[in-house]
């Protein structure tokens, strides 16, 4: 299903272009027609988020809505998404880039002062305006040559061909060095596996607890693929893991052993609440956890002593999981969640450090070799 | 001066290893002569903080203090400053790398709960023991194998040897594609430049901006580096700019038009006062500033309009910036940072996207052209 859906989504830039070229001559249409120019969407609040037991992701529902221009609390928007539209079409004609701020920029050039700044921040959850672009046209931002935030790092056997800026270079992710690859906002258009030799993909929360595994060279001795987030993971890196799940490596995800770490782990798999619109597009049902979790400070008599006090804004999250029906359908995540609440512990993937700064690599070739994953 | 002072400070781990039993054995000797054991080192306190004039940087004064361990306020400090020697060089033995977590994490293992948990976070802006250390044994936290936190990326005309964990790779940074090399932690030890082959370094405040001039190979098209430290530069990018600048490549700096933007390169420059330690290793004070400027609105006729209201923090912090003798030592930064507190306005970096993407790169182009810059 995944695999069938992502050759639909890497369309050329022509063909984005032409998409963008349909949405304005159907509204030309309508304009002719004396109607007033519209175009459907759907609704992306929480209300049409349903999550979907069949692919195991958050996806939206059916409810579509529809925008018209000739309405008085629409039509400023409507103007406002028919120009970021126009400014796409002509960022792709050009094969050129920008961010969410560019555009805004580009907008504020050409429209001047009439223009809601917070729409266009970076920090904002949502843009609304390119969402709805989003949604229509059944592309991501990347693909209508929106950069977004990118963060998270990969190592590993595995060689990308990235055609870019005119140029085409091969990324060997075995040759980065102390660094890695730093992984970009767009994994799809111009990017390309030329090879991915490994057994399976280590999804790693934390870039210090990366940087040691890359240090002792855990990828080469494990042989396989080594990608830190850097806490919550980028469009681009969830992204990145969907296409090597679908290239068949199991993805095993390694985290803190406390609700934000956990949830890193569930955005990864099942996808977030405010992308439920990219559905299986950035969400990798397939991934697996490894740890740490609540039951490893009884195999591990050490942690016990490296566990910190979970403070209540941490076990307010916990609660908040298990009232997720996705998450707490699953046994095993509903009782390490009330072992958060029972105890208010949490444990720093950094503890496994405690020991000896070796012991990061031997607790996961340990539990990855015996398979103790949680799903 | 730099170039001077930064062949001392490359040591090897041995040699580093050697000043960690050094101290320890100095401390030994005391103990045998019925002394308190101590060590000296430097008050760090902001009363301690001069800018040097010759150099033209932060750095400490010369106030220093003993810390001994028969002294009630200091005991458990002292002991914990040995114990994190003493885990130092271990580190330094085993040729592997932590962060302040995982050092944090080695200790609780050993000491117990007796452990101030906040002054081991990486957060933290000073973690006093390591401080300690690092000014007591002048030597850098990375020398001692204690990673901090990496942010930034760079690409261009350079290849570096990078040697670690066991193996040794060449990072060609003309050949990183879309994502350009990410900067490491450490710069120093183990990273050698094979070749460096370009006219200046460009350090570019904003990664979206980066990412539209790597697009358009800037660094290829105007022989340059092309740097973004991503906001405040961290402590590996500072590092590389000053061994670039130590190359004799002039360093240009390209910021936002407000008070933030300009301290980025204010730190680049003269160090910050958190680091005022480190002094002219981690400070640059050739580096100059081509912009943006508020000057620039009267240049280009279009800035005025995509130019957007500073608020009262903004405002404050430039006042501040006036206060600081090393930078309202200088007239034109007097005059810009005035102009910002009577027009209320500040620039985005992104706005020079307004007309068209590729004017980020003219707008640099015409300034470092005709050197229009600010130092």
């Amino acid at each position: 299903m995944a695999e069938k859906k992502e050759k639909t989504k890497i369309d050329s830039s022509a063909e984005i272009a032409d998409k963008l070229t349909n949405l304005g001559e159907a509204m030309i249409k309508e304009i002719n027609a004396n109607q007033s120019p519209s175009f459907e969407t759907r609704l992306r609040g929480r209300g049409n988020v349903i999550y979907d037991e069949a692919i195991g992701c958050l996806r939206l529902g059916e409810k579509n809505e529809t925008r018209t221009f000739v309405n008085v609390g629409q039509a400023k928007k409507f103007m406002q998404t028919v120009a970021v539209a126009n400014k796409c079409k002509k960022f792709l004609k050009e094969g050129a880039h920008t961010s969410i701020r560019g555009l805004f920029y580009q907008l504020k050039f050409s429209l001047g002062e009439d223009l809601d700044e917070e729409l266009f921040s970076e920090q904002s959850e949502s843009n609304p305006l390119i969402e709805d672009l989003e949604v229509t046209l059944d592309v991501k931002r990347e693909d209508l040559n929106l950069n977004t935030d990118r963060k998270g790092v990969v190592a590993g056997p595995m060689t990308l061909k990235d055609k870019f800026g005119g140029g085409e270079v091969e990324i060997d992710c075995t040759k980065q060095g102390r660094s890695g690859w730093m992984i970009p906002s767009d994994v799809d258009n111009g990017m390309e596996f030329k090879s991915v030799d490994a057994d399976y993909v280590l999804v790693v929360e934390k870039d210090a607890i990366w940087q040691r595994l890359n240090e002792e060279r855990y990828w080469e001795k494990e042989n396989c693929i080594l990608i830190t987030p850097k806490g919550q993971a980028s469009r681009g890196c969830r992204r990145l893991i969907r296409r090597l799940a679908n290239k068949k490596l199991p993805i095993i995800t390694f985290c803190d052993c406390d609700a934000w770490g956990w949830y890193i782990y569930w955005a990864i798999k099942t996808g977030s609440m405010n992308l439920a619109y990219l559905a299986n597009d950035i969400s990798t049902p397939e991934a697996r956890f490894v740890g740490v979790t609540m039951s490893d400070i009884k195999k591990y008599d050490f942690l016990e002593k490296l566990t910190i006090k979970a403070k209540d804004i941490d076990v307010k999250r916990a609660q908040e999981m298990l009232d997720y029906p996705w998450i707490s359908r699953h046994k095993d995540w509903t009782r390490e969640l009330k072992m958060v609440l029972d105890t208010k512990k949490k444990i720093e993937q950094d503890a496994l450090q405690g020991p000896r700064l070796s012991f990061v690599g031997e607790y996961l070739r340990e539990k990855i070799g015996k398979k103790e994953f949680l799903s």
